[in-house]
């Protein structure tokens, strides 16, 4: 019985077209959705780096604003799920996405994770992106189900 | 809307644990389920080659065998499906497991593909065994839903 679904999304438009799909299969299934948005460590140190001496000072900025994005794009899905009578809270996290969408989905014991195929981070012509990759080559016990671009 | 779903099984335990949890996901959508089995053809040559000038004679037998095989674990599944009211029929075709998996997939226009992580041919250690590898790394608009070992 699927009560419970993570839906991990970067906003990217195959995220945001498995984020739609979750919305209706969980019409069909009466399941509640919980939205989860990783801030990519990594992302943030990377963009902080070039010529500046200590850009501590920038980390903070920089995650603030990736943190504002995910609070639109998840707030977009919510705004479905309250139309379509279907329970959802929304969840920014940071850290390593695969680590943080696994650690997550054990931690929030749910039934199902659905995912895009690609994030934003995909090579257009690779079938799967690398999160994607990474959650479904990870030892867990819940089921992936993958919506495809 | 999810009406119509997709099981490819080759009789593993990972198969069969595929195939339950379809059943228990057809009873809470009231979807109805394919179950298809793929004589793989690669397989049935290499079974039939040793030190035989022409092998062709054991060809036959031996897809017998293996129609037999499937036969009688698709038909484990589709009394389950009978005990719970869920519409079923088994198919077995031949073929490379990959490709047929894919183009019944189209041909039955289904809504999802539920399959194991891992079939029969699996390295213990992988997480992911070659067909499932093949299947999502297929440019397919159907969902796949992978059922962890």
């Amino acid at each position: 019985m699927i009560s419970k679904i993570l839906v991990p999304t970067d906003g990217s438009k195959a995220a945001r077209k498995a984020a739609k799909y979750a919305v209706e299969f969980a019409k069909q299934t009466s399941a509640a959705l919980t939205l989860l948005s990783v801030i990519d460590k990594r992302f943030v140190v990377s963009q902080s780096i070039p010529s500046v001496a200590s850009p501590t000072h920038l980390i903070e900025p920089i995650e603030d604003y990736l943190k504002q994005a995910a609070e639109s794009y998840m707030e977009e899905i919510e705004i479905l799920c309250k139309h379509n009578n279907i329970q959802s809270k929304a969840i920014i996290r940071s850290g390593h996405p695969v680590e943080v969408i696994v650690k997550e989905a054990e931690k929030l014991k749910v039934d199902l994770i659905v995912m895009g195929s690609h994030g934003k981070s995909a090579i257009k012509a690779a079938f799967l992106g690398s999160v994607t990759i990474g959650v479904i080559h990870k030892e867990i016990k819940i089921p992936v189900l993958l919506v495809r671009r």
